[in-house]
């Protein structure tokens, strides 16, 4: 498979955690013989320091002429403390969205067997659990017209659907389901809300296309607390921009660590594939950065943005082969760590990279 | 003190545990040598048979006529598979909370030490969980005008509130934390919403006059995820309607079992007490209900309705007692409870009595 991925590093531990993220792609590609060419560009802080403008044009061309992005992660402390400061690193990650037509958020909710003590969940509960959100991300009441009187006691937002905006994201949603377990549980409040009867019964029709996907609907209330109570039921799940930002934050909780969390943001055409994970300023620049969710977001470029589900498990079982021999980085160590077994990002990469090599010799 | 309480038994096992719940008012009464006078009502199920409607006149005047109300459940199987059937046990409950203008409904996630293992979280997160939850019942987007295009493609619900809204609840939250351990967090979407900021304005006006109370606000995705994370962190937690109706079902979980939680709905006038189980039709009769819930609805009566706050500790101590001594009803016994420490209704109930005289005379 020839493929063109735009690699933009980013601010802070974005560029030493998407290195790893970039190699692992060509191992990938060494392995199986894919023909995967990259390019790079600035964005964020980067990108204010060398252009001005946290979204330079040239990196704005490049992303669109390109199959995927892999992102970093934008962010610098300066901005931190200083609010007047107008030109800020995070608008050119909300431009990028909004210019590529991303209207689909994915998070992957995987957990490793070793990592299960991380949570505050009980382990029997979560073991077994790996769950991939749909969030809607371009509608919605955050989207809405927003209302303030003018005596300034009353205020409203405008929570809307088209169907066509239900439509494009329940696609992706029910084909991801056919390549995973089969089963989309759809999460609205459409006991209470009109633009939530709308998301069902547009679901509803668009399920019938996918007869072999086991489709249920739950109301939002009840699924922030099935997600605590069982969240092995859960396989894929579909939800609107609001339902899904509450959702996925409460599902990083039960994977216990944001260190080994990935998303992609889908749409129109290029997908963008990234660590939930920020710029972590205190820590750049000293080999403490946990590249597993860079890596991840490889597996999960490769799995969604590419169809590579082979490709995709051998990230997959890399990692958790690295876990199951006790390696951590910082971030996932516990008491239970061995002391040598703590490694730097540099090592951590170059194990996972390994173990990528000998899976797929041994395929 | 001098108070009229209307007992509504309702359906199934409301009649059983409601029992238990007035026996202990009676208890309390002599105990502290209060004025108590009780008269009972008809609503839901019971009430359609012998008048035709789930909540007649002479209910509502009753309710409204007295200082608190003491609920059991509504509901009837016969209702479950039969949804031609109008009349409905239901909508005697949404009509008298309509009628009393009760607009916030309050929801304590207080975790016994004994039931800890009974949620999915790990009871070193758990231990000592107390959070007293204010849910706007009357506004938000579950009450704007809704709507459908003519082609029936976009809908739409108006998420909206006024000021005087947030303000009411505002004050009886921080009133109630003002008893507490002066703490309040408000959720909202405040960086989103302009809703939410009209909420997070009016909160923080109100909270000047609550100098003690140490004031947070926290955005509804985090508040989910903290909920799991650091479910000890809250104290009383302030929210519109939809957040809240999100966040104390998650809570439930939190808690493990429902058969411990009460709630309360208050406003204007009479203030509406009531376990949030519901009508159990399928033990009904059968003294397998636990009434423990409604006894802590009670006990949420004394403290909330009429500012007793020693009145509910007392109950409070002998529920915790009896469970520390191992007795437990057959829905929150495990494999660790004696087979003759598994009690019934009436004996759960008269055990609880019994702690409570004993409270009230060591005190
Ligand atoms: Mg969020
Ligand atoms: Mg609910």
């Amino acid at each position: 498979m020839k493929r063109n991925i735009l690699v933009i590093p980013g601010d802070g531990i974005g560029p030493e955690v998407t290195t790893w993220g970039k190699a692992v792609l060509e191992e990938i590609a060494k392995g199986f013989g894919h023909d995967f060419s990259y390019d790079e560009a600035l964005m964020g802080h980067a990108a204010i320091e060398v252009t001005g403008n946290p979204l330079p044009d040239e990196t704005l061309e490049k992303a669109q002429k390109s199959d995927a992005i892999l992102f970093g992660a934008v962010g610098h402390a300066k901005y931190d403390n200083d609010p007047s400061l107008k030109v800020r690193p995070e608008q050119g990650l909300l431009k990028i969205r909004k210019e590529l037509g991303l209207y689909a958020n994915l998070r992957p909710i995987l957990l490793f067997d070793e990592l299960l003590n991380a949570s505050s969940i009980k382990a029997n509960i979560l073991k077994g659990t790996d769950i991939l959100f749909f969030r809607e991300l371009t509608g919605d009441v955050y989207f809405g017209e927003k209302t303030r009187s003018e005596d300034k006691n009353t205020a409203s937002d405008l929570m809307i659907y088209h169907r066509y905006e239900v439509e494009r994201i329940a696609h992706k949603a029910f084909e991801a389901a056919m390549k995973r377990r089969k089963k989309l549980c759809s999460v609205d409040k459409a006991n209470v809300l009109e633009s939530s009867r709308l998301w069902r019964e547009t679901v509803q029709n668009i399920a019938k296309q996918y007869p072999e996907v086991e489709t249920t609907h739950m109301f939002i209330d009840n699924a922030a607390m099935q997600l605590i109570k069982d969240p092995k039921q859960f396989d894929v799940v579909l939800t609107a921009n609001l339902f899904g930002d509450i959702l996925t934050d409460e599902a990083s909780q039960i994977a216990g660590s944001m260190g080994m969390l990935a998303s992609a943001s889908v749409g129109e055409s290029t997908g963008f594939f990234e660590p939930i994970h920020g710029s972590a300023h205190d820590i750049t620049g000293k080999n403490l950065a946990n590249p597993l969710a860079s890596i991840l977001s490889v597996s999960l470029m490769l799995e969604i943005g590419f169809g590579l589900l082979e490709e995709a498990k051998v990230i997959i079982d890399a990692v958790d082969q690295v876990l199951k021999e006790g390696y951590r980085t910082g971030d996932i160590a516990d008491e239970t760590t061995k002391s040598d077994q703590i490694l730097g990002t540099k090592e951590m990469g170059q194990l996972v990279l390994k173990y990528i090599a000998q899976h797929i010799k041994s395929n």
